[in-house]
């Protein structure tokens, strides 16, 4: 591999010059080791972030922290392979839904999944309320439970993507996670070492989510679906509406119970809705032809939902943990929920303990926000808006405010959305 | 002091908003105290690279780089005290005759220096190469040597400005040197901590300097101008030119030797024009009616840069380090020297071993590159044009190439360029 100086490779990105293969293949992988410091790539993700990347330049780099680990082979497992990845929302526990309703209906869903940090949640963390469960499986484990039950939600690996892995941790810190090219590098070389065959992204945006508005929502979408059809993943992307939590329960415990009546044919409707318009594009990318609401209503998704915890040590029986104090916020006036506001609900579960603000920090499995109410609904002064839930009851005063803040109640019945705002192939 | 998240501050620079005088407060302190990692400083001066700063935040800045050490308090001294400053440039002994001469005039100078790093030479490297003459003084040697001889050159004292100290090296290793308002505050706040009343810099303009273009080069000047000026520091700014070498000879040794010539009343005509012209400028700053030229002519100087030298341990008289090996590059062809690159020769030089490639590398004090020509001279085939010193012959194939590609010849006389570019007051 050539060698650069990485003052070199920093300038040339900070003075808006495409940098080369060598040069993106040298940095990353003398990162990857130590080689160049964390000062040094902090300065050249800022100068990426304000500077942007060309698509050559973004392949490159995702190719580059590919290589930077190992890429796992699934050509062992019959099924054809599917997996979703959604860009972070508050509410958003619809991998639990999705993964065995998927497996279901005939696919293999590879289901690599993070923890929370910030104001959204994390699919690992929800699914670690559940007494036994563990997200951390070997690569066998993983390649065999795929194989027969078909679905696995698990942590990825220390050798996927190690390159990704430091230099997230370091995003996180020096104010360069909201660079595109970085963002769109960081999931694709995971999804694309994964080894997965299609691929279906949930891009969120609005108030919860990390893009704010549509533009730069397909921006990213469009660079991710391009990254994982030149590695031959059939990649399509859907951008959601994250202005509101999605569902009524936001937290750890109760996104798994909420989770579960969905699979159960209840939950609320947006997540349904959801959950079946993502199913529907993982098994047309995977070429499979099935009705994933008639799998659903079947109960086939709820079984396996219960191999799935089982095969990694969960107890699908067993009695989740439930927080110790609880908190009702009450409407003052009457009106109509003109809106819930997903951030402000999002950061108020986040104090209340559902989520961490290191990433050394345990979260409350028990902690959380409890809609009573969605936009359009009528209320009532004295009706319950929101209950809060935390196991430590210092942590409510500062989530009251900001969780009140959330609900607008206003006169006039707000305009509908569409929860899928657009669709990227 | 407010407390802030440093990512907070990255992100409102990296955004493009102005900085509070409390996130600039808060920022310098912590950085200077650990608080603040180099990964988060480096995103920092990246994003202030790249989006600027406005004038009040860079002075902020300044006095926040300030703020973090000692400030010296030279009211002791009973003479006008100026100061001069170079960018620094290929061959700019300028400071070595210039100190004594000016405290010749009548004027006390306090004359902090640095060591060279890249292809510029350093003060005090030059200075060392005088046996017994030491760098490091304390600061009551110090504000004793301003008053008895009037002349100091030396090292900035560990308290002086630390964060400027910590930030400098930060910048060279992650590509944010070129940031003007990291460059004005960096020199700067060390001018204003040392205490003194007036300040000339020598901005310089040109292939072996920092700054390539005259705008660059006029923006650096006004912005460190304005920072004097409002510190109450008599600040005024030459533009001058480092297309060419200054004077003939580039290295340490045989950088004294010219300074020295100078100061018999021979040497160089641009060393003489140079250090002439600084003195007049430095002079009327400091309120002193005197005439260099003359001054410079009776002797005087030349007693001063003695009495400077043996208060800091040197022997004036010692015979000065020669390198071990010479080899001189000739002219292939009969012509006009059209061309003398500076920044090849400075390359040469550092190659020579007269430069460092790290802070801790030593110095070989008698390399270097000894000019026999100027643009304009006439030569002929066989003629010497360089000559070529190290210590250790194998520095001389790295250093040859360069040294014969910087010397252009042509047929033509070169147009005439002034010194003296421009004057900002």
């Amino acid at each position: 591999m050539t060698e650069f100086a990485a003052v070199d490779v920093i300038r040339a990105k900070r003075d808006g010059h495409t940098l080369s293969d060598a040069q993106i293949d040298w940095v990353v992988d003398a990162y990857t080791r130590g080689a160049v410091a964390d000062e040094q790539m902090s300065a050249l993700a800022m100068a990426i972030l304000l500077r942007g990347m060309t698509p050559a330049e973004i392949a490159r780099w995702t190719a580059a922290m590919i290589a930077s680990g190992e890429r796992l082979d699934l050509s062992a497992v019959t099924r054809p392979t599917a997996d979703k990845h959604s860009t972070g929302g508050v509410g958003d526990k619809i991998t639990l839904p999705l993964t065995p309703l998927v497996a279901a209906c005939g696919a293999a869903v590879p289901q690599l999944s993070g923890r929370g940090l910030g104001h959204t949640g994390g699919t690992l963390d929800k699914l670690e309320s559940i007494p036994g469960w563990r997200a951390s499986i070997s690569n066998d484990e993983f390649k065999r439970q795929l194989q027969d039950v078909g679905a696995v939600i698990c942590a990825a690996g220390e050798g996927l993507a190690p390159a990704d892995r430091k230099l997230y941790a370091l995003r996180d810190v020096t104010g360069t996670v909201e660079a595109i090219p970085l963002i769109a590098s960081s999931i694709m070389s995971k999804k694309i070492a994964e080894g997965t065959g299609a691929l279906v992204l949930d891009v969120k945006v609005g108030s919860g989510a990390f893009m704010k508005d549509l533009d730069t929502a397909r921006e990213l979408a469009s660079t991710m679906v391009r990254l994982g059809k030149d590695s031959g993943v059939n990649t399509i992307a859907l951008l959601t509406d994250m202005n509101t939590p999605l569902g009524l329960a936001v937290g750890n415990a109760i996104e798994v119970t909420e989770s579960v009546e969905v699979l159960a044919g209840g939950g609320p409707p947006d997540v349904v809705e959801l959950t079946l318009a993502l199913a529907r594009e993982m098994l047309a990318a995977a070429g499979i032809d099935a009705d994933p609401a008639k799998v659903l209503e079947s109960g086939a998704a709820m079984d396996t939902w219960r191999a799935m915890i089982r095969a990694q040590g969960g107890d699908p029986e067993a009695p989740l943990p439930v927080a110790r104090e609880t908190e009702v916020l009450r409407a003052s006036a009457d009106g109509v929920v003109t809106s819930v506001d997903a951030y402000g609900i999002g950061l108020a579960a986040w104090r209340l303990g559902a989520g961490r603000a290191r990433k050394e920090d345990p979260v409350s499995f028990g902690a959380g926000v409890l809609l009573k109410v969605k936009p359009g609904d009528e209320v009532r002064a004295g009706d319950v808006l929101l209950e809060l839930r935390a196991d430590d009851p210092d942590r409510i005063p500062a989530a009251r405010t900001t969780a009140a803040e959330a609900v607008v109640i206003g006169a006039e019945q707000p305009s509908s959305t569409n929860l899928v705002l657009d669709r990227i192939a």
